[in-house]
């Protein structure tokens, strides 16, 4: 059976309950529970490890589950961690059908679907697939490779300088651009820039909007590279304690900041350490700054990218062109294999 | 009086006449004479420098000009060149009125319309005189900075790149890229690179057709440096005669182009040469085809544009953005003095 209009319009539902719940380690999940002529009979929403999964969540909020439908973003799990197995909880509550929307990825927790149905539960997957997914993207991108989704951002002049010859940076971008840096720092759940950087520019490292105030979201700080932090960086004022490695193994700090619950990370710079993660090919997102300038000079945005002839050269998709006030931004990714 | 609609209808005309002519160091200028009551009498346009002024051309069609008007797309001259001035034939035909489009800005030639004046003639200016600016801005351009006007074009990555590090640089961008550089070339009069590039890359410097056939319009090639070409390099077989100078000084070349009537010159580089033009502040109009690939190295699109710090950024205006194909091509002009 496929899944009807009230199921949709549940799972819908489900999604604005998913969002509830924080980004972290595990997946946002929303759950509806329908009776079986389609009224809602109860709602729940996953609140972080350690917490009931969605599934449990709304459970425990009826009496009336036996025959009901549970309408969940994401495939009810199958493992015992810190809470029970969700298929189990459904099963045992007498839940006769479930509409999911992705599938687990998870190595441990998967198979839920499968022992639903071996215990003759109705089940249907894929209902607004595409929306789960894109609410759980970075989830996903932890689950698939191990490590979080990472953004590349910089501010460049058109021929590719991120400062004049003397150094001098401020600013290249205008205000419209900085303030969307900003923005996309608060979707951030860790911002990183290298010890060149911070020595340079003190930068605070917070997301704050164009009145000066901070974002409710402020991502973890971290600061990679051997040089200490000075006692008066800005960086030790900021609302979550920094974060400092050496970065001499940047897939592992990745791994480490993912065991963290950090889905989604936005590396800030400097040049240096942008290079260093586009040549170990660890951006997933490029978000290059355009500003209709030239300097010339030797302060590249960019430095050695590892590509030494031309056939080499890291080709990038285009997402996305946008003007922010006199700039641009070019958002990309990096093309796959064998495109053009 | 101001101009009627069978005046504007033959401004529209002149215009068309006007594109007749060859673009070089007279201007284009058409010409259409209406008897009292609105209908073409005749018709002219200027064939290049040696060759009667649109206005006499016109005048020699008929013996019908007492009392007509004279529609003429630039001021008639009040300068004994190798013509007579025009105003005195226009006056000597007994015209009764003229009307222009656009004055005639230069220092011994201006003046017509007063002299017209005086003579009773009576004289309407300004009519489609955006029409006739678009038409005659590069030799405007010509008159007014005493040299053409000049397009530096470059391909670069995302990065600023102009090749990868060991030099391939075959292609960064794309075919409709490509395309787009010869179309322009075509619309061009003179194509320079430098020795640097003719030494590496030995381009043919012909503006050609996505099947190879050349365009009819072939701009003089122009090879700047002290190294000598190559008497195998494929600019020898260029259907025009190639022109060699130093370029140390790079306005005396643009100056001795104007004056064998080139308006409009297109840079092809390299990146020195196009450095060199950007730095003089010899760069009316920027080209940059950006290919969304990353490169890195030490290969730069730019090199020294005469930027110490960040307030000496050579600011652009930014007049269009275009996609082609994979690439984007961004045409800019230096910002006004002040502007942000
Ligand atoms: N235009 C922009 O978007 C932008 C953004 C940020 C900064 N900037 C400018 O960039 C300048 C600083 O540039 P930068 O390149 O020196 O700074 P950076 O990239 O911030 O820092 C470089 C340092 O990062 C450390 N590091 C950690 N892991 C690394 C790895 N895997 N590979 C390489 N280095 C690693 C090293 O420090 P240790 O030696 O301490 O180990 C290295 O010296 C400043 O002037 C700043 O204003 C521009
Ligand atoms: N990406 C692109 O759009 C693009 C376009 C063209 C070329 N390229 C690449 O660029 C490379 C060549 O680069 P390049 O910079 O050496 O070549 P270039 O700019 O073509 O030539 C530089 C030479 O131009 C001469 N020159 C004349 N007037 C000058 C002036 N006012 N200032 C400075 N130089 C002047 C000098 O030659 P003398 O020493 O002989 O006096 C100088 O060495 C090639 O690999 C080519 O493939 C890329």
């Amino acid at each position: 059976m496929t899944a009807n209009d009230a199921e949709r319009q549940a799972m819908r539902r489900a999604l604005e309950l998913a969002e509830r719940g924080p980004r972290g380690i595990n997946p946002q999940v929303g759950a509806v529970l329908l009776s079986p002529t389609g009224d809602v009979i109860a709602e729940g929403w996953h609140r972080g490890a350690g917490t009931p999964h969605a599934e449990v969540d709304a459970l425990a909020k009826t009496d009336a589950a036996r025959g009901a439908t549970a309408v969940v973003t994401l495939e009810p799990c199958n493992h015992t961690g810190r809470t029970g197995p969700c298929s189990e909880a459904l099963i045992a509550a007498g839940v006769a059908r479930v509409v999911y929307a992705v599938d687990d990825p998870g190595e441990h927790s998967s198979g839920g679907a499968e022992r639903l149905r071996d215990a003759g539960v109705d089940v249907d997957a894929g209902v607004l697939a595409e929306e789960a997914e894109d609410l759980l993207a970075s989830w996903l991108t932890l689950q698939r490779l191990g490590r979080p989704h990472v953004t590349v951002k910089w501010a460049q002049s058109l021929d590719g300088r991120a400062a004049a010859d003397d150094g001098t940076s401020q600013w290249i971008t205008g205000p419209d651009a900085r303030a969307d840096v900003h923005r996309r720092r608060a979707e951030a759940d860790a911002i990183v820039v290298g010890t060149g950087t911070l020595l340079a520019d003190d930068p605070a490292l917070t997301a704050r909007q164009a009145d000066g105030t901070l974002y409710d979201n402020q991502p973890i700080p971290v600061v990679l590279g051997a040089r200490a932090v000075p006692s008066v960086a800005a960086v030790t004022r900021h609302p979550r304690p920094y974060f400092q490695r050496s970065g001499d193994d940047l897939a592992a700090v990745l791994a480490e900041l993912g065991g963290l619950g950090v889905q989604r990370v936005f590396i800030e710079g400097g040049p240096t350490l942008a290079s260093a993660f586009v040549r170990a090919g660890l951006a997933d997102e490029i978000l290059a700054y355009v500003a209709p300038v030239l300097l010339g000079g030797g302060r590249l945005a960019l430095g050695d990218v590892g590509v030494g002839t031309i056939a080499q050269a890291r080709r990038l998709a285009v997402a996305s062109i946008q003007t922010l006030g006199d700039d641009l931004l070019i958002v990309a990714r990096p093309a796959s294999e064998g495109a053009s």
